[in-house]
């Protein structure tokens, strides 16, 4: 068994703490949205820090960062994150992930440990969704069109085009940043686990098994509004006691169609009129419905619309809905979720195997090459968030279960 | 048995009719809010109308027209509604009460019945509450004050001493309208159901038991918000299922706590932060609970408090309310009951007995006098709205039984 590499953890704290300074808004948290001046400080302080450890380091038709060691013509074995962050952000999400990306190439060169394969670290831009998301882990692989690209703009119509012109860049440059599917050897991709399930079990690790996806419905039943004095009980036609059989029904969906990694969440609910003394007449809401298996999700999604179909027919009430949206789930690939498994072991790592819930830049790599993820805890779960935290020495597991992941998988 | 007296109906139907116009916006509905120019209009024909009858007409300091029959010093048997509507009314709500009421003092005086008492008509100012409500009511039974008469405003700031003004009326001259205990032997009301009861029944007439009352509360239930596809489902502290649970529970509640005249309803919901990814953090919703027994009403509190705690306690959740409004319920008087129900089993008239779901001047009256109410049916219990319909049949049949019970609670 091969000695298991150590990164330099007092190197790793210090650039941590830099990036978690760069559009930083006192206690609000980081403000460091896709091409905005904080990220294209980001992308600079990685640059300088990359470009003095001596890596190779350029900027992709994307505006993705990309740091390599090694000249060999072999597939690369690529890690990769996000320094953009939504706004309010903790200073994990995403940075780590690059940050120790970062630290485990640094690594791999002083240490002259000799690989088969060449790294590389990207810097992925626009993961969280200023313009969409994933706009550079879409573009690597090959997903973006001209048209998409046009498409895609923020909340206040800037589009992408003119954010990067702004800064000197063509956003359609962005299609030549597609790697060929053979290019990649395997994806592994470090990140906060953004759930409270390490934490709880008091892993330092989660070997990643698959990333779930999703459907997204805008549910509506519509009964008959009227006056809450003088409608007696039996002749309502409540749109809102609709909603609560709904939202019982579940927990016995997930628990006769579901599995352990099913989730099932109503988080948004409009009632019509919408006054205390009126019987709501409509509700309106949404079913946000997840499962690592695309099986899974589609009999859900039946399951889902029979029990609500039943309760409407019962109720006198009309469904409909509209699809938001859908996203496939991911299994995580073996040989990548082997070089993980062997690094937590050796090491003698407390580690959980277990889904990823959120979506993440790995998602899309995943069609490209062998990808996989691997997860350190968030301390009670919290993300999105200034308080979003985990242990230093979660951190330094973290990161050299990533060194060692990519030695393996270079090897 | 005395033989029943009989409307002038076709007099009856073109008052209704020229009442139905004042005010109206096409096909939108009336638009006759307390103190704007159609409101005004509606006084001025009112007051013609009772003139051109013979009948004594005053306008009292809260700008209630009053219209009496009998020039004796008993206490004077009193009926009255409201001309004042919502935006966008149906023609019947209020304006009904009214027109059959002058058309019922017409007829004892033209009819020369002999009675014991005066009759009097009075259409109460602002029933509906563009100022807040039962303005008219509130000042003849002594419930205002200085401050609330200076406190009581619209939706847009105008002020009722401002409208009033506008009129050459002075809003606080409301405090001399107020009657003594003694001077009103008998309150009536004759008034459209608003509910769906009688309509489906298949009843002409009902007669009024008790004006239910009802607690308001604002609740919030706290749980913790989380990213919906990262946090499994046992780990949630879901505030929207613990509404779901309390939504559930209103039926139990109801069914070993209430009688047939409790009403739990649930009009409003708003959960937080709102996003179809993320667990509910909040769930804030109004709960209006009605019943006609004031016994019941307040174990209902209890039942709903403890309910609502359980659930609570039960899902890691925090219970907090704040009480919005409470109306004690108002038993109707037998002496008018009994009128009531001597009228339309003289005339053999297909008839209910019922609570009022809705809140009427009549609870205002209460309190100074014997009261009680009489329905007509609401098509398909339609209220608050220009499809507000009652059968003329149905109409000229409640108009009947207004007046003989005049009659028989005046002799």
């Amino acid at each position: 068994m091969t000695e298991e590499l150590r990164i330099n953890f007092p190197r790793l704290q210090e650039d941590l703490n830099a990036l978690s300074e760069i559009g930083r808004k006192a206690d609000l948290g980081l403000y460091r949205m896709a091409f905005s001046a904080a990220d294209m400080q980001a992308r600079a302080w990685l640059t300088g820090r990359a470009t003095d450890a001596g890596l190779a380091v350029h900027q992709d038709g994307a505006a993705n960062v990309c740091c390599r060691i090694g000249n060999s013509e072999s597939p690369c074995v690529m890690t990769g994150s996000h320094m953009d962050t939504v706004p309010g952000a903790g200073h994990l999400d995403g940075a780590l992930g690059v940050v120790c990306g970062l630290e485990a190439l640094r690594c791999l060169k002083e240490q002259g440990v000799e690989l088969a394969r060449p790294v590389e670290l990207v810097a992925f831009t626009d993961e969280e969704g200023r313009f969409g998301g994933m706009f550079g882990s879409q573009a690597l692989s090959g997903k973006l069109s001209p048209e998409s690209i046009h498409r895609a703009c923020d909340l206040n119509g800037l589009c992408i085009t003119q954010a990067m012109a702004d800064h000197g860049l063509n956003a359609q440059d962005a299609l030549t940043a597609q790697r060929s599917p053979g290019s990649v050897h395997a994806f592994v991709e470090l990140h906060i686990e953004q759930g409270p399930v390490l934490d709880h079990a008091g892993a330092s690790v989660g070997v990643v098994q698959a990333i779930t996806g999703l459907f997204k419905w805008n549910v509506r039943l519509l009964g008959v509004a009227n006056h809450a004095g003088t409608t007696p009980m039996e002749m309502r036609r409540d749109a809102f006691q609709g909603l609560v059989e709904v939202g019982s029904a579940i927990a016995t969906v997930l628990e006769r169609h579901g599995g352990t990694n099913s989730r099932a969440t109503i988080g948004r609910v409009e009632l019509f009129p919408g006054a205390a003394n009126v019987v709501p007449g409509k509700a309106e809401f949404t079913l946000e419905v997840r499962d690592t298996d695309p099986g899974v999700l589609i009999e859900l999604s039946h399951a889902f619309g029979a029990a609500i179909s039943e309760i409407a027919r019962k109720r006198g009430l009309v469904f409909e809905f509209d699809p938001l949206s859908e996203i496939t789930p991911v299994a995580c690939h073996r040989r990548v979720i082997e070089a993980v498994t062997e690094s937590v072991r050796s090491a003698d790592i407390a580690y959980l195997d277990l889904p990823s819930g959120a979506a993440h830049d790995t998602q899309m790599m995943a069609s490209i090459a062998p990808a996989g993820m691997i997860f350190v805890p968030s301390k009670e779960g919290r993300s999105h968030s200034p308080a979003e935290w985990t242990a230093w020495s979660d951190i330094e597991t973290g990161a050299n279960v990533l060194l060692n992941t990519l030695r393996r998988l270079a090897s």
